[in-house]
């Protein structure tokens, strides 16, 4: 797989196990990177602005482009061994934007966040473009595929989880949110919300005060809001 | 100027007077579009998807695209002129990324923000890009575009204003921030924060709790958390 982007290499150098192949751009005025690149154990191609655009289909790679493994993940069961206490968990049912996988990925790094749900059907992935938005985060929070969130909801209820959604209408204010105990935040859909088979396995649903004339806020900003609400209910003053 | 996708056409509707025309693709199927076009005075295309990615420049229109007045923008004084009490602005200094001025914008308008300022310089303006990102919040929110933030921020403190940045370092956590007086609310470049003309002007600052290797959080993320931290001490459960 193809990765690029500073931020994602500066990760990077962290797992150099992960790292197969690294292209850098002749001439890249970066000396950070060129020294790092001079400590790796890997094969390296100074190449052109031209060769990398190509690598990466034309996104913003800033210079430098990494041929890695897959991103390991983990079963639910190994996700739950690297949870702390009590456990906060994020599941995306059905995000279709790589960006907002991405951006999702970091607000969970700096908020805390022990691993993240991604579903295998119908939703953005571990693809370049997520890795990139993610800045790196991608390396750092253990990612869990499922095929079925709904069974896995289950599964974690049964292991002492709330499972916590977001909604508009039949939903509690977001501050008064129970989230001293173990919890699983649902973020859905960008268009549609979360599914309805999500939802019945939801104990209890949250909603965001909107002041304006837009209905909703884009799912990554959304996901940052309620995230630093249970940082801070967990963490009081 | 050209505007694209679903969202920002419901916005626009409320709006006729700013559209000039309309391409929607041949056989959209979405009713509630066809349903309001027929109400619109004004000239409709209708056309197939290559024109409208050639218009749009190949980003994702969803099949409606519109050809619209410039988006008014406001000066400063006009801007105070809609602030509700205590106001609540926010500054963008040097943002590059028009999909997080577009997500800024959404937030903004969620959160109850009376106002935003772009710098003209430097940043990424109301480009159709920000326009699709908004979900047309560009057309909700007053947006003043200014060519020096620092002198616009000494004004704004004049009319009693509180100007309040975001930084790592000396700041304080941003459930500590005093924001019961008039705030402007400074969101900084993605990767080099505020600038130190700007930073000068700030009055205090606060950071976010960071938890994992990750250092920053996406702007607009971190513009969400804040806004919602203002809101939620200024409308107490």
């Amino acid at each position: 797989m193809i990765v690029y982007g500073k931020n994602v290499f500066s990760q990077l150098k962290n797992d150099p196990e992960a790292i197969e192949k690294i292209y850098i751009q002749k001439g890249l005025n970066d000396q950070k990177i060129w020294k790092s690149i001079k400590e790796q154990n890997t094969i390296v191609e100074i190449c052109s602005k031209q060769k990398l655009d190509k690598l990466t289909k034309n996104e913003v790679h800033q210079g430098i482009v990494c041929q890695v493994k897959e991103i390991p993940t983990y079963s639910i069961y190994d996700l739950l061994q690297k949870t702390k206490t009590p456990g906060l968990i994020v599941a995306l049912d059905g995000i279709q934007d790589p960006h907002n996988v991405g951006a999702i990925l970091r607000t969970c790094d700096c908020a805390g966040v022990d691993g993240v749900i991604l579903c295998k059907h119908n939703s953005a992935g571990l693809t370049p473009a997520a890795i990139k938005a993610s800045t790196g985060a991608a390396y750092t929070i253990p990612v869990s595929i499922v095929t079925n969130l709904s069974q896995t909801l289950k599964l974690l209820k049964e292991k002492g989880y709330w499972i916590v959604g977001t909604d508009m209408i039949n939903a509690r204010d977001y501050r008064t949110g129970m989230y001293d105990v173990p919890i699983v935040l649902i973020i859905g859909n960008e268009g549609k919300g979360i599914s309805n088979l999500v939802k019945k396995q939801c104990d209890y649903m949250v909603t965001l005060p909107m002041e304006g004339k837009i209905t909703s806020l884009n799912a990554s900003v959304a996901c940052g809001i309620l995230l630093y609400q249970i940082h801070s209910q967990r963490h009081p003053l």
